[in-house]
């Protein structure tokens, strides 16, 4: 049994982690930390947890959790992974960081959309960005893997066939994204109030969100040049999900079935990528509590533009099952395993 | 492996069985029945499944599903089970019918309350309340399960320790639930668009409403003697998700203490009836996607009156994950196979 | 023109009296009081009033306030009202007080459940219960009036009729209630959190909730007699609305027909309480946004009880509604004055 | 006073319409027209009416109607106005048609898009597109007016300032809308029940959707050129509002403050056009209920993009509050008149 760790427990993401780990059948969580909870009984602060977790919640001692555990998820605010983790950690258990510290290759990009000195940059180059169905041989060797961001995942994931494959022109690439409410967090703050959010939907972070560095660099990456974009998150009223609508230029005409054949030539073999058939667009609801990305796309001859979509669970694949995943392939386990479980609906 | 088949696969009920018949380790999903969506795709109906389930919907034909499988689920309509059940179905296989067709022993009532001639009274007898926690070893040898329904569910596991103790006066008790919107199925009506029911909360069929006999019943056969009390369902503006709040008048003073060693007496060796800790009242969101049943109790020293309350997911404790929890039972596999997954929050 | 000031103008109900006043042809808001926001735009908190309301947020200061309006309303929180109300305010204006520190007439009782020390006593006597359509008469010449709590506005005129008439038994009372969250106020806590109130639904403050005495003091009232009832709140995910459901035992049998005219004797000349048609539910929909309370009943002829049941915004007829009615009436104005808005649906 | 009829009068619009003619004090509703629910009680079908709408619902006869109205609002299903209006109807009376018949002029398009034969082409020329800042003039001495879809007003609204003035490549221009479900009408459909929309976001329509010709007809005509562009509608668990987030590139470098003072040019003067400070986007919870839209943009120097953003509620100024806006300026009342209800938050 793989021994897992988590610091910062006690967040959505933490709590997602623990509920997918308890269904995890080669894992045992042996530490769950927390900053606000310390001492106090797990399923005092989650309630769905009654009976199933009977540990209390300790503190965020990733030492000492080091010398009991096999693996180290960080699921806490950005900068702190960052400031607490050494070579001395690293050497003895995996690292999985939930938090942006280590998605961001440029340290300055880094410390220009987060305001924050970063306290361990001599990590950068060996941590691996860990979109699992892009980067999974570097993640199989890593130590210390950088789960990525909730959009970034489904950004990413509608948009890299055409952008691997250089079907778009690159200087014209716009996201438009809407994220459920678990996306912002269990801090108390009127702005996320059930009466502020609820019969709503606004814009935030326009042309600011820290997000877009994370998403450029790794459509950077894929297209091999610079690629500079818009990104517009959205918050809508409800839990979970996250819904990406893409918009990039054609560089040329291109069909249907082109385009369908180059996404199965990267999502045909993804257990956890379902291209949609024909015409079906990506909602939030179809992959709800479940590890799938749903993605697909529409060209509109008009415009000659493309839209590509995408929807996935923002605290399953866009956090803890990612980072379950992430793990499984670390471990050399089975990459589904303890994630096959189907969307909750309705 | 034990091949299932489900009548009615497509409603709301439905969907949720094969959802958890995913993830049993012994059962096979063998027919997929439907009534609209016949030779359509299962995963182009609940577009969640895609990937995860490739057959077509077949006919609702339970006689030739009879040959084909070892377990039959009845989601459908009452009144549709006892019209197409017959000896030679009840002879190959175990039919775990969810509809309310079996679960009142006296005809009259049903007729009564449900407005149906009941066209196979023959079988009532024999057939068995499946409220698991209460009926276990009948369950185990019995071919026909009378699923119970979801407010019954959670108002009899609410108040039954209580019942069945003699703690309370039997003519004082009044129940009070409210329901998510999935309790009203997926049929398309213009009471249940989002508009009319977000936004909003509703009693609906005060007095009147076809759950209050099947509770009187099973409370009655607990009590020892008849009980007639009041029933009052709310419609809520959420999916899942049933609370009950159940009062009655003590016979006599009881203290905090005593009652919870009465509730323990009952539910302490169940897996799936959480009694929380003192002043933790149930909740719904604790609950959802998972087979628990929380239940609590507040004593009113003022007015004399204990209050018992009760949370379960409709679609899970409520319909699905009972039916499964029956199917267990009567195939003698350990009650909780398959059906141990946490509940989902938020 | 009458000119008003508001303590507590940026919580909820503060903000909903300010909606209200500018559709009100003889008020002018003359000072919006607020301890958190001093010297920003109203608008900058509420931008729902963005070019309607151009001032900025005032001190709390109530001696200052009663030098330039002739109306104050209080919008805080309990205990705050009496600690800064003097004879030399009472003597320049009117106070309408939206707390529950004049409410009960026993000073004891409003010590036991609040949990707070009386400030200012001495004005209980004088200070009338401003449910307007039951103490018209008083309110007109009071200098202090307590604007109702939601849930005791709602549950009084729902049995107001039943306990004077005496046609219940008045051991017998149960008050089953829901409400939307705005009820909980704009304070950040994570119970509160969207995410936490969204799918779900909870009982909270069983047995012990502070509407309790209120609701007691003035059935109490209406019926000659000490009442002792249960009253139990809900948490709805939603964000307006209060509903009842209210049961108790009938005294002897009474028809429908006999009870709708004692309903009728008492609100059939009520411009905001709406008998609803026989068999037709109050929802909170129907009421939404608007001063209505709807209320109807429905005979269990086999229980022999009665359910009284009742629906109103939880802001306006529970809250900044019925403090401008009591306003009117005060001041002698058509009672029906800037609050004649149908409801708001859906 | 004038007198108004209604077509289609129990729908979403036609509903707010008689919400909003209610509260206006030069309107008489004479003729609640319906197609469903002739001799019915209106309040009987929307019950937050009940004793503010006395009237039974009439046929949907036009010719009839004209004979005793001043103003015939048509809130009905594409083609339908375009169907029965004639001469007559229109020598009589004026015609505010809330469908999209007399939105598009070019015939051919509009046959194209809404796969209809035009029933009465001949009246299109004389029509007017009832956005009532743009087009104030022509509204005043039209006997048709074509009430804007909700999503092209809010797109229009956002992104008229920057077309007009030639600030941004017309070549560029991508709308992405998200819409509360009362958009999708009352219709008893599947895709509509709560349970399906709850919890879910998804795109529909893609590079498909209707309103997209209107868009680009109005926007052409503001710009002097042909547009075409990308709009992508979204529909949001809510049940009202319409969000705007829409992108273009600048033609030339422009300062914040220089587009603001295009944004004044446009707005400074009107009503129910709010541009809001600097770094404020609209919500759609600060416009519900009321005719404004809030409009704002955000300049990214990254991308030499413009974002324009809009929020109005999809009934009020998307639908019946610009019905009633255009019915004033045709019968030259204040613009205002019955319309200046703040907003109702939460």
């Amino acid at each position: 049994m793989i021994k897992a760790g988590i610091v910062g427990s006690t967040g959505y993401a933490g709590a997602e982690l623990v509920r997918l780990l308890l269904g995890h059948p080669d894992v045992e969580i042996a530490w769950l930390g927390s900053k606000s909870y310390i001492d106090k009984r797990y399923s005092d602060v989650f309630r769905n947890m009654f009976t199933l977790v009977d540990d209390v919640c300790l503190e965020d001692n990733i030492e000492k959790m080091a010398e009991q555990v096999d693996v180290i998820f960080t699921a806490t605010p950005q900068g702190y992974c960052s400031s607490i983790i050494n070579e001395n950690v690293l050497r003895k258990v995996k690292v999985i960081d939930l938090s942006a510290d280590y998605r961001i290759k440029d340290v300055e990009t880094y410390q220009h959309w987060y305001g924050l000195v970063h306290q361990s940059p001599q990590f950068i180059e060996e941590s691996v960005y860990g979109l699992c169905e892009i980067n999974r041989e570097e993640i199989r060797t890593s130590r210390l893997v950088a789960n990525p961001g909730c959009f970034p995942t489904c950004s990413i994931l509608s948009l890299y066939p055409l952008v691997k494959e250089g079907v778009v022109d690159t200087k014209s690439i716009i996201i438009n994204a809407c994220s459920g409410t678990s996306g912002a967090g269990r801090g108390a703050k009127v702005d996320n109030l059930f009466c502020e959010v609820n019969e709503n939907i606004k814009a935030y972070g326009v042309a600011s969100h820290r997000h877009t560095p994370e998403i450029e660099e790794q459509l950077s990456c894929a297209a091999g040049k610079e690629i500079i974009l818009n990104f517009t998150p959205h918050l809508a009223p409800m839990n979970r999900g996250i819904l990406v609508t893409a918009y990039a230029n054609l560089k040329e005409t291109i069909s249907e079935n082109e385009t369908r054949e180059i996404y199965k030539k990267y999502y045909d073999k993804e257990s956890f990528v379902r291209l949609l058939p024909e015409g079906v667009n990506p909602e939030t609801r179809w992959v709800e509590g479940s590890n799938f990305a749903d993605v697909n796309f529409k060209i509109d001859g008009r415009t000659n533009r493309i839209i590509a979509m995408g929807a996935i669970d923002n605290l399953v694949k866009g956090a803890a099952g990612q980072a379950v995943q992430n793990m499984n392939i670390v471990f050399g386990l089975r990459e589904e395993t303890g994630l096959m479980m189907p969307p909750v609906f309705p």
